[in-house]
């Protein structure tokens, strides 16, 4: 299944998307929410989808919200593609380095990027996001594939003089409004052939910036659910993002390119669609 | 008002402590959480409880959830005493340190401490916490005092093994299940005299290690408001602990102190109550 969320910012309703098609699902589900993968929601939505053909279609034009209701975290992996700590200049990682975007960040996959007041350093960030199916403490490595919702694509905006330039943790340059469109779906397993080998890119005003493959995640998702779960619990319907490949703004040589009011960024992960937000000054 | 929530953990029902008897609020109140406060809840039981006198009372026995229910952050500041940065070996922060404690921390004020697996750093930190009252975005610090429900006792353990030694940022440490007992009672701003004059202290097993004033406080209140809203919006509901001050085990000399199965943690600030936490091994 690929599950989309649709309508007004706030007011979302849950939908389904078949051969590109859109449907309302709203007559069985409530929301994409703890309680929904909690209560096993996938299985029984499966089903339901399975017995009847009688779901209301949407129309295209109709806005696309985040593929999931606000989580109670968003968790994100720093430096997880080799190629994106060389061009950084960091040192590959011995352990997953963790962090948490403020879950108001999250946003629909087409919204406007917001830059905040006083940013001169708005950069991107393409990343394979999964979503939790249910409560994770201490789990194995090989029991973990037994903890995934689905998958979705994440653009993790990143303030990088809030993140690196105003003292401390990487928290103020992580959590602006709009820092995380997610979506346009969330894919089930099942959708995804190889989670391992996904193509991946990303581009500014048409010029392309990133272009990696998931083949090169150094903490691939099984190790980091085993990973995160020993630290705090993780809960159904929490995001989890994987890290950015080389090509950001950030890194650029000689100079960093960073993101001004009318760029526009459009991004993609093999199976999981694209998304596409165009740049305004916060006003 | 001083609000409590009671009753078995995940299960908690609103309450309020008026002259050190608890009475419940839930014929009126649905959960002190973010739509409670969003729809200006605090102004509507204030009436309530001028107009009635109905309310049942709740046995001290009860067990004391958090005063507020899962908010969508916990967001804390590092080394916000002078003395702790002196402590510590850190320097005196030109601008707060920002980081989460994971919402899944969040417990009662008198809930065991669970040392997570495979940690030997578990930390206590006492901290004065506030919660916001309405959505916040970059809010002027002359206005911030509109956006305080009210304050709390926090306790902000911390693995510092976690939290230092595994690589990255701070989130690893902080996170754990019952890192975060908060409470036991909400204190709205007209129950506390002056905020910036409030004696706290921290006790492990009746020994004094943590005795200090909120005067020592280096970002007050009204200036973490307009400082976190310029990176991120708040939301009504939301958490923000303000730092520890000195007398945490990691600064001890010439070893440092770190909690162990048995210990018993109690903690307070001046009229916002105390809590006591016992530490217990994960099963």
């Amino acid at each position: 299944m690929k599950l989309i969320r649709f309508g007004e910012s706030g007011k979302e309703k849950p939908g389904v998307l078949i051969d590109n098609k859109r449907y309302d699902v709203s007559s069985i589900v409530t929301d994409y929410n703890e309680a929904f993968f909690e209560n096993d929601g996938l299985t029984k939505l499966k089903e339901a989808l399975q017995n009847s053909t009688s779901f209301p279609e949407v129309e295209d034009t109709i806005r696309l919200g985040s593929p999931v209701a606000r989580p109670s975290k968003i968790i994100c992996i720093g430096l997880n593609y080799v190629d994106h700590c060389e061009e950084t200049n960091a040192p590959i990682p011995a352990e997953p380095i963790v962090f948490f975007k403020s879950t108001t960040s999250l946003c629909g996959p087409n919204d406007n990027l917001i830059i905040p007041k006083n940013s001169e350093k708005t950069d991107w960030e393409v990343e394979l996001a999964f979503v939790v199916s249910k409560k994770a403490s201490y789990v194995t490595e090989e029991e973990a594939h037994n903890y995934i919702a689905g998958y979705c694509l994440l653009n993790d905006y990143s303030e990088r003089a809030f993140q690196l330039e105003r003292g401390g943790q990487w928290t103020k340059g992580k959590g602006s409004d709009t820092f995380a469109p997610l979506g346009p779906v969330l894919a089930t397993p099942d959708e995804v052939k190889d989670v391992n080998n996904l193509g991946m890119w990303l581009t500014v005003n048409g010029k392309k910036f990133q272009n990696s493959n998931t083949s090169n995640l150094i903490f691939k998702i099984p190790f980091l659910i085993h990973y995160l779960s020993q630290f705090m619990t993780l809960l159904p319907g929490d995001v989890i993002s994987t890290g950015t490949p080389p090509g950001v703004g950030l890194g650029i040589k000689p100079d960093p390119i960073y993101i001004k009011a009318g760029d526009v960024i459009e991004l993609g992960i093999e199976g999981l669609g694209t998304s596409k937000q165009v740049a305004v000054a916060y006003q």
